[in-house]
């Protein structure tokens, strides 16, 4: 199955979804299907120069505008969502970071509060060339300049949350949401524990790359054009977002202090290793003791979010969810895009 | 030159040296020393099948016993010690982990207290075998077992700390210590800011492999026979221990909550950029937040460990402390180990 | 004005309401009036006697129940609610507490994610004596048995979160919610930022008393009769939820981790002090330093909240709000309850 | 037994002891003395108007210089040392407090690292007035001024710490240390675990008053006048400092982040509840959990500070340490300082 969603690109700010959970859904899908559409960057587009300073043109109401969400039938509470990310491809030339006042992990917030002035607010373009493989950086106060990989991926990716909450897309949780990990790219299979009927999956914030931690609250910010292949495991519920790739399972927790987001990655790591190869709780810990990569996703957010992440090698005979990635990989590769 | 320093294998624990700062040099070497020895595991030697419980046959007055210190001649409060790891080999053919009770990340612990009885405790026994490059994981309470790559390193590398300060061998800080990061391994360059007349250089805590974030708290530990280049940096200061390969340099932080040394590591890091760069520290934050890996160190110990790494290849023209890492490796390459 | 407002006692849980936001108004009222209800207990009294056990016997879909929300005339975002507490007085002659399996301080929880098996679940029933302004305790094990001083107070006051975020009732924050602090008594005035027309504004989880840090998360949780004095200040924000009490007033901040929560609260009230006295924000930071108590409210909701609290008398001519909190007080004491 | 201890008012900085553990004892007492003696202000003496700043005229070797250590006759590792204030008394008519670039809780640290510049550093001097029981606050933009109620104590207490360490008399710990908290006022006795023989007791950095919570990491600091009534508990370990008040019983626990220093001074109080009162451990936790007073101590050092304060009323019967305090109220109350 396909389904091409094509958003309103000229929606006013009111009609935009900058939640999770909150918002009626935009379409309706059936598990197996591909979902091509595309996602506004952070900004919604308001920042396109260095002279645009986010804090002047942005509307405070909406940043992280979602695409989505979208209702899949058959869906409920207890099962878990499948969502392989066939591709993820810049719409446009360029992308843009930015610091922002009271934003970041290098500056004090509403949160972590102080009396220090702000940081000053810059802005930064950066070229995407993907034909190179590359985002171009261009200091503002010299002439250095450098090229680094092109990466994409995508910051928020998420269902409706349990217990009616509703949460801000600048938020991440149980439910996904802006957990800001570069681990989200094409390839990557993320599962998502659904809380209400439908699940309403929505995603969005496209970087074309960012750092580990997003340190300074900003990715490379850009729109992006993105495949989807969604699917749905019956009866098999998911604590906190997991994802996999060819090589890799990975937990995520999202929590603060950030030893709290180590904590829920690593426990949830530990009870998924023990689950599918049948050891005790002891010996998985043990295991991923020793086996485990720890990468910080963001240290920014409302919450911050740790990735435990362990070489599929290392855990010999494992196979998440029946084996759920590799199929959708293997569809995902065997399919080709109808409007292209 | 070359020091070769052998420890006396039967040394009383009262002899050990379990802090950093607080003990009195066992020998003086000139920068430019290739300073060959070995080092004790964490527990001594104390715990070596599975039968043994650390809690039971550990002297809790001496974990993580240095090699050390070393008095370095000419180093003066203000300067850099470097220290290149030439080599770590496992001295003996075993490495072992163990749960400690209420010490590792999943578990309360004497800081982080609880009411809840602490997790049942237990000790793994791994098989090191360096011709094929791994260690041997068997679970303790089914058949499954799996090879995982040898990636030998140390856990503490540090120096006398500042202030007339003696510290527990078991916590890092600004004279490094305890950080327990798995970048600490042969071909690694470790920059540490001298506090004291000579320095007073220890290191030990060899560790076979370990995760990142020793959830656990404990290692595959082992013995090691480690060769290390001593030099010295006059008259630059490093606040927090640096790290450099041949493809990456890194600034570590050590503190609580884990988001403080996630900071402490990437202003440091931003710091270092814009020095080394000509950067706007401004500049600097930018390129920094989307290059930087953010690989987490430990979560176990007194205070927590994060490393900022960064390709070299998105800082062109770097070349910290003025190539010192380059001129030590190729010294190193070109080096014979005199007694092997 | 009056207006009292009965909730239905036998309101299935499916009509409750356990969020702040996502709520219809239950009612309008009109500043200036006096609202007289009733609030349930925050396990809506299912666990009644010490073999209840709340894991058991409560619906997980609704802890903490709301009375409310209550659509305030001529309330704006950018205005502040004034609810004066005029009496708190406990419903029924019991109240109840109980450990929680994986809530509380002294355990790991879901977000502080640990290994260890849950502590035991336990219930404890306190008789009220509102004559003798006492609660009992007896202990569950043993002869022991204390009086312990009455003190009635509600664990939840807040209004809908800004950004259309929807926040369930065990979660405190700019909006207020479940700050669980024993400050909110009968006598004392609640501050609280409009962020949506008519405010609606709700409140519930009375206790009989609580300690302070609510170490096990259940206080002496009881059924209240509440009577608040409703008022409106137009065009004057408050950006995290402020008390006054006849001798006190207070900034409150609710985060994680707990230094966070301190900080909100502290430079709140320095910010406050400032405007008020029209000191410099540096001379009202040294003189918040040396006068504010520092109360802790909650360590145990999803996120933490302390209290900055400073005497009037260290603040000679302070009257906040244009003196609001002396108006309430003087039109509560000459105020009789219609049907009392 | 009466020893009067008079520190050499000009000892040269390299003559303070600056630490906790590292330092030769400067006499000798046995249980039962009083001793008499006085301390330095935190600055020692250097900052003494409001154009003094602490950064330009302190040398930061040593800040908090203590009086001590002192050496208490039979005191070994297990036993519990106790320290009765007998007096704290203002040794000069002013006080000092200020702001020290990147140094308290409303600022960015050099652990809590951002990249904002320092906030302005600023000196108050306070007038003390022992008469008439104030300090007075004095604006330095505005004629803003306050009389505010004197209350001497303490912020330094401790011994040398466990396992060999030696740390700075910044720090609070397990040793006690600069727990910074306003409940070590004279007719308050603390008991602090011995960790080496002769426990080596000291103390200092006086405060004229502070803020729970030391906000701006400055109290109003002055030299004191002091005398203890030193004591010993044979064979009863204390992990972490307690108080002891006519009304009440205090746990103190310091650590960062704050909720876990929360958590260790609650959890010590639990424990000492259930073994004073013979209660089960959950009956504890519960009677705890409903009468805790949760004052915060410090938010400034490098580590935090709460304390965990009950009320003796709610705990019928208790008398800790077999009534040290009630027998130490009534030497003190008997006596006569001899040289006055």
């Amino acid at each position: 199955m396909f389904f091409e969603y094509d958003p309103d690109p000229d929606a006013p700010v009111s009609q935009l979804v900058c939640t999770f959970g909150g918002a009626a859904p935009v379409a309706q899908i059936a598990p197996g299907t591909f979902l091509s559409t595309w996602t506004r960057d952070c900004f919604n587009g308001t920042v396109r120069t260095v002279d645009d300073l986010s804090s002047q043109v942005t509307d405070p109401r909406c940043l992280n505008p979602q695409t989505g969400p979208f209702y899949v039938e058959g869906a409920e509470p207890g099962d878990t969502l499948v969502v392989h990310f066939v591709s993820i491809t810049p719409r446009v030339s360029w992308g843009v970071s930015t610091t922002v006042p009271f934003f970041g992990a290098l500056t004090s917030t509403p949160r972590t509060a102080m009396l220090q002035p702000a940081l000053a607010e810059r802005t930064w373009i950066y070229d995407i060339d993907p034909a190179a493989g590359v985002v171009r950086y261009q200091a503002r106060d010299s002439a250095f300049a450098v090229e680094l990989p092109l990466d994409p991926m995508h910051g928020t990716v998420g269902v409706a949350p349990a217990l009616g909450e509703v949460r801000s897309a600048l938020t991440p949780g149980p439910w996904g949401g802006n957990m800001d990990t570069p681990e989200m790219r094409a390839g990557t299979t993320c599962y998502l524990g659904v809380n209400v009927d439908g699940a309403l999956f929505s995603f969005g914030d496209g970087h074309a790359r960012q750092g580990e931690g997003e340190t300074c609250g900003v990715a490379v910010e850009t729109a992006m054009d993105t495949v989807v292949l969604v699917d749905l495991v019956k009866g098999v519920p998911t604590p906190w977002p997991r994802l996999e790739s060819d090589g890799f399972i990975m937990s995520t927790g999202s929590a603060r202090p950030l030893e709290d987001a180590f904590r829920i990655s690593q426990a949830d790591m530990v009870g998924w290793v023990a689950a599918e190869l049948g050891l005790s709780m002891l010996d998985a810990y043990q295991l991923v003791a020793q086996t485990t990569l720890a990468p910080i996703a963001n240290v920014v957010d409302d919450d911050y979010t740790c990735v435990a992440k362990v070489a599929k090698a290392h855990l010999p005979g494992i196979t998440p969810y029946g084996g759920v990635h590799a199929r959708l990989r293997a569809a995902a590769a065997a399919w080709r895009h109808p409007g292209r």
